[in-house]
Parts: structure tokens; C-alpha cells; sequence
């Protein structure tokens, strides 16, 4: 028989756009013994959970809670519950996950409109308002943070205009949510979806997400009890007069929320070492408190910035429109951008990523969310990167790179005092 | 701001159909910290778990994978990445989770033939043939070990027809696999779903399972690069010619296997400590081996049955279909089934199951599985069973469960020395 050696993961700073590092604490909490599903123990932490998440969506909405899948997981549940054949869908594109997005919502059977904007850049509010008013959707799907370009869409003034014509609104913040503001109320979006693995900084495997009671009266018009779960009186399908049944079972919203109310009607077997990873990431942040969390996300994205321009390379992406815990840097023509990448986790155990699609090859995207979002992380990556450049014959102005960074944490200390 | 507490789960005794005690082995392997995706020392592991999985399914097969979510995705993938709409499908139920599979099929789009065995019982396999004989689908849907009746249906003749008929086979072995035998390739299984919350005794969250030539075939028919994913060149949509495509992205086998194999296509980000966990199970089972593993299942559950017996109570179902790591127990007339588990639960630290739909109220079921399926639980739940129902006034002779149970384990001995 073939051994397989003891677990022994190599110590790695982890500067990519998620998975990031994940804080002790809250690896700690997956190494305690499980619960069963149903035991009162358990479903009070389902409970709690579901009261931070909550806080962390920043919403008065009842329906806070994970589906137990990686974070496109949860887009999938939002698209296929609300979404039925035939209905019509408008996706902005402005990166990767804009097309992920339109693929889910074709794959649910929409008749999926898409406008573009250019990589790199985000979309006027007005030119999406416009789209609206000319396509007159049953839903729009936006991507908040596009972590394929770095860029972030403001989604308030498409959230009202959404409420006042009616439109289902959803929106993908797998990667802001906990790193930068998105509210859920405010902005008048019907559904959020998260990720864990971002700037919550728990592994991958859970999607928590939340909806209003506009998305809730949707799902309990497709509403159905499951087969072998019906008692005798119910054994009779559901007549679900007027509507498409929810095409998957896995990923019924219906379905979850009754798991999750206080009837805890059987669905799936509960995800407990993640549920309990997931609590324990949020007491965190509710620990530091959302609005410090959002001002370290932006001041290490800030030191990144100037980090990178101090070493002479240019940024991808349009300015206005950065996403703070993302940043795109142009590959210097004449440089191996995957050879850089194999040094710096070779020899400095520091892991940044590349891009998709149109942008493979042609940029690095260097990420600072959650537990990896510390200065310490920021000043290793920039000496590291130096280093690695240096080493693959690029010129640059050596030492410049981290003393710009370090500058901008001086000017907020100055500030501070 | 509300103060949550420190996550202190009680000491529980997990004596349910799953989830089950988690061996402390793999909870430590879930503390480690994480691994970026494609970080080689990450895919190496992933590569690793795939050659395990091999030998917990034992087959040939080069796809053997977890999907990242809980057991039903995994059903649910295979099934929407085989089933196009209009496709008949047969789903033989003899419990809750033949209905699960028919559910899961009906949203598939497929036209779904049900024959069905009164809970407590299986199909002869003739009774099978002939239906498929009658219906000629295109796949048939089976449930390997039916948790919520106890009961386990023989495949392998089944396997044998449907192969000769060039009919797809798709097994749920969630509640068997790595307890009871399971023979993808013996029993010409076209596709095995497994779960890890059961005999694995790995924390709920991720489906390993495999499948054959014969439906990657069909898969690679229905194959799309995903949207954002795709070079300039491959920018337009796939021709599917004459298929249809899989109605899901997050659970489409066919993209999943571009992400397990060489080419690591991206997908979803693969969920790190739960792979963790899944590798360290799978270690653990080959280092007990197989078949020394079903022999531990086997005497744990016949203990149970024989203790069970000891104290005068029934069992429910058909001794010769009898699930071995699921014991149920009916309830007797005048006991309240219900307070019998909440002592169980607050005074002796044992969680046992009730069931669901017809049996709802009817059955207690006592689960043995992975690291739960230990004489020293079996015993102790015995025992603590024993004294409850004294405490509910039922008359039963005293002392005699733990007795009968302790002569199957003598018996074992004898044998042994």
C-alpha cells in the first residue's frame, strides 16, 4: 500500500485575490468535535450565525444564512430560485465574473441581456439606469467587486432605480463583503451574495448570502415540500399554480429557508466544522468592527498602490473605479509574468495570481483581504516583488517600492496623533 | 454590541445515521493552515485524495473527486450533468432518499418512472430488470443503503442488466461508502455518490464520488468552456450539437473534471480544509483497510441489533435486508418517542435519530458509522437506552440489552483466538 505522508501544508504568505490566509482562531475552531444537525446545541450557533451575518450584510432582512457550497454556490442559489424560463435578465459585464453571472442565468433559462464595459474600467450608473429603462428586465445581476480587474461598481443609484421600477436587483459581493462597505438595505439590493474565502477570511466551502421579503414572496410562489418529506396529508405535489418549479434541489432557496426558520425541516446535513469557521469569522469582525475592518482594507490596498508605482510599474485598471483589496499590475513588457510568480512562491513562500481570459498573461493581481490584509504582509510582498524583478532584469529604482508604502502608513499614523 | 461566546461545542456521543464523530486525526488536519488553489503542495494534495478515493470506490476509474458541498450535491450533479430534459429515468424507492433521487431527476427535466417497495423492505433485483425491461429508460437512479428505513438494496445483478442493456446506473451510496462493500466496477456502476458525514467520519461539506468512461462520455457531449473563462479564439459558445446543456454550473461534472485534471481549469476555489479533512479520513480508512473496516461496521451493528433485541424491543424492517450501520427501532406502544431522545441527548450525551415522512414517530434509528462505530459507544447507547425507557416505564428485563450485546462481541473473540 502506497503511504501518504502526515498533513504538512508549507508556511505560505498568501497575497492573491482569495483564498487568503485564514486566522488561527478561526482554523481553531474547525478543530473542535461536531455536533449533530438537529442537536439544540448546534442550531443555536445557526442561529447566532445567522444574527452576525446580519451585521455583516447590514441589513434588517430576516433571510441571513450560508449555503453550504464555495461562493459561487450561492450565486447559483439566488439566480436558479428567483429566475424562471423565459424571464428576462440584464448582466453588466465589466470582467470575468460578469460572464459568470450570464452563464448561470442562461444556464437557468433566462433570456440574459448583456451590456459591456471595457476590462478594467466600471459602468456610470445612468448608462445601466438607461439599459433598464430600454430592456425592462425581471432582474438585474451585477458583479460589487470584480477581482479578475480590480474594479468596483457603485451600486447605489442602480439599487433605487431597481425599487422603483420593480426589478429584482442582485448583486455579487463575493468580494468585498467584510473588506469593503456593502449595504444591503441602503442600497436597495434584494439579494447579496458572499464568499468566505475573500476578506472574511474563512476557508472556501461556505456562501452566505441574504434577501428581503421582495425575493422571499418570489420563492414561496415555487415553493415545494420535498418527496419522502411530505407527511400523508401533503403527499400530493404542491400545486405551484403559475409558476416553474425551482430547478435544482441542492440550491432551492425555498427549500434552505425552512431548514434554517425555526421548523428545521430536513434539507441537507448541515456543513458543522465550516458553520463553525463561518462563526467564528464573524465574531472576529464584529470584534474589529465593520467600519476599522473597511479603513485596514483600504489603507493596505493604498500602501499596495503606492507600493508598486514607487517601484516604477504601471497599474491596470482605471482609477476611479479601483477596488481596494485588489491590485492589477501590468506585466513590464520583456518580463515572464509565471516565472515571477514561481520565484516569489519558491523562494519567499508568497503567493500572487494572474488573471482570465483577455487579461491572462498580461497582468498580476496582488490581493490584501482579510487575516493577509496586515501591513506585515504589504511591506513582504513589495520587498519580495522588488527582489524577483530585480533578479529577472527589470529596472527599477531599488528601496522605492516599500518606502512608498511605508510613507502612506507614516501619513496615517500623522493623522492618527 | 452582543457578545458571542467562545465556541465550546458539549461532548456529544453521536449515535445517528450521520453526521458522526469526527476521528480527532481529521479535525487536527482542518487546524492547519491554508493553501492557495493552485499552489503546487495544494494540487498535490488534491491529486493524492483522487488515488484514495480510488481505493475507497474500488475501481479503475481516473475520475474520483468530491464535489464541495454536502452529500446531495453530489447526487445532484451527477444527476443534471447526465439527465437532458425529456430523458426517462427509472428510480426504484424504498425510503426517503428513492424520493430524494426521483425529486432531484423530476427537476432534471426527466420523465421520471417510479416503482416503489413498502419502507422496510427492497426489491428483489428481478423486480428491477423487469421494470427496466418494461420502461427501457435512459438511466436508472438507485439508493445503495437507505438510512431512513435501515435497509440495503443488492446491486450487482442489477449492474450486470443495466450494462447489457447500455443503460446508465447511478448509485447514492452517501450512507454506505467506506462502512458497507461498495464495487463501482464489479458491479458495473456507472457512477458512485458518496458522503462523508457518514462512515467517513469527516465533517459534512463535501461528495466524493466517481464515475466511468461511459459518462464522461456523455459529459464531454454536453461540454462548455465556461463564459470569461475563454480565449479570444474560444470566445463563442461551444456548438453543443444535439445535446442540451447542464441546466447547472456550479454541480457541471463536466467543467468540475477539467478543474481535477492536469489542465486546472478554474472553477469554483476548491474548499482547503475540507480537502484537508477528506485526505486524512481516507487516510485513516486505508490504514484500517477496507475490509477490516466493514468487519468493524458489521459486529458494531449486529451488537446493537442483538442488544436492542436483548431488551425486548423490535426492530423495524426486513432482517434480510438489514443496512448494518443503521439499526431501527420501533417505537413501543405508549412511549413517547421524542422525550426518549431528549434524556438521551441532556442527560447521557447521546444523540440518537427519529425518521421522516410515514415513519415520523414511529422508529427510533440508531446509527454506527466511521469513528461512532466503536464498541465502547455501542455500549454506552445500549446502556443509556436501557435506563431511559426504565425512566418511561417501560418494562423490560434489566441488565440483558448490554448482555446480548457483549456475547456478540465474545463470540467475535472466539473466533478470533
Amino acid at each position: 500500500m502506497k503511504r501518504y505522508k502526515d498533513l504538512a501544508p508549507p508556511p505560505r504568505t498568501i497575497m492573491t485575490p482569495g483564498p487568503v490566509e485564514v486566522d488561527p482562531r478561526v482554523l481553531r475552531a474547525m478543530s473542535y468535535p461536531i455536533l449533530g444537525q438537529f442537536d439544540p446545541a448546534f442550531t443555536d450557533l445557526m442561529n447566532e450565525t445567522m444574527e452576525m451575518l446580519r451585521e455583516l450584510f447590514v441589513t434588517g432582512n430576516q433571510w441571513c444564512y450560508p449555503v453550504d457550497g464555495t461562493s459561487r454556490s450561492g450565486l447559483e442559489a439566488v439566480l436558479v430560485s428567483l429566475i424562471e424560463p423565459g424571464d428576462r435578465v440584464l448582466v453588466p459585464i465589466y470582467g470575468r465574473f460578469g460572464h459568470l453571472l450570464t452563464e448561470i442565468a442562461e444556464r437557468c433559462g433566462a433570456e440574459v441581456i448583456t451590456i459591456e464595459a471595457e476590462w478594467g474600467t466600471v459602468f456610470d450608473p445612468q448608462q445601466v439606469i438607461d439599459a433598464i429603462r430600454q430592456y425592462r428586465p425581471a432582474l438585474v445581476a451585477m458583479v460589487h467587486g470584480e477581482t479578475s480587474t480590480g474594479c468596483m461598481q457603485p451600486l447605489r443609484e442602480i439599487g433605487h432605480y431597481c425599487r422603483e421600477m420593480d426589478v429584482l436587483f442582485v448583486v455579487d459581493a463575493v468580494a468585498t463583503i467584510g473588506g469593503v462597505p456593502v449595504y444591503a438595505d441602503k442600497w436597495q439590493i434584494d439579494a447579496v451574495m458572499g464568499g468566505t474565502q475573500k476578506c472574511l477570511s474563512v476557508p472556501a466551502g461556505m456562501a452566505p448570502l441574504t434577501y428581503n421579503d421582495r425575493v422571499e414572496r418570489k420563492l414561496l410562489a415555487r415553493k415545494s415540500i420535498e418527496r419522502g418529506l411530505r407527511t400523508a396529508s401533503e403527499f400530493q405535489p404542491a400545486a405551484i399554480s403559475g409558476h416553474s418549479r425551482i430547478a435544482s434541489n441542492y440550491l432551492d432557496l425555498a427549500q434552505l429557508q425552512d431548514y434554517w426558520s425555526p421548523a428545521r425541516l430536513n434539507h441537507h446535513t448541515e456543513a458543522t466544522s465550516m458553520l463553525y469557521a463561518l462563526r467564528e469569522g464573524l465574531r472576529i469582525l464584529l470584534e474589529e468592527g465593520l467600519e476599522a475592518r473597511f479603513a485596514r482594507h483600504a489603507e493596505n490596498g493604498a500602501a499596495i498602490v503606492a507600493g508598486v508605482r514607487g517601484m516604477g510599474l504601471q497599474l491596470f485598471g482605471n482609477d476611479q473605479a479601483r477596488l481596494p483589496v485588489v491590485t492589477c499590475i501590468e506585466i513590464p513588457p520583456g518580463i515572464d509574468g509565471e516565472s515571477v510568480r514561481s520565484m516569489l512562491l519558491e523562494d519567499f513562500g508568497i503567493e500572487i495570481a494572474s488573471s482570465f481570459g483577455p487579461l491572462k498573461g498580461r497582468i498580476w493581481r496582488i490581493g490584501s483581504m482579510g487575516y493577509s490584509s496586515s501591513r506585515k504582509n504589504v511591506l513582504h510582498v513589495l520587498g519580495a516583488l522588488e527582489a524577483t524583478l530585480l533578479r529577472h532584469g527589470f529596472k527599477l529604482p531599488a528601496g522605492e517600492g516599500v518606502q512608498a508604502a511605508l510613507d502612506v502608513y507614516a501619513r496615517k499614523e500623522e493623522v492618527t496623533c
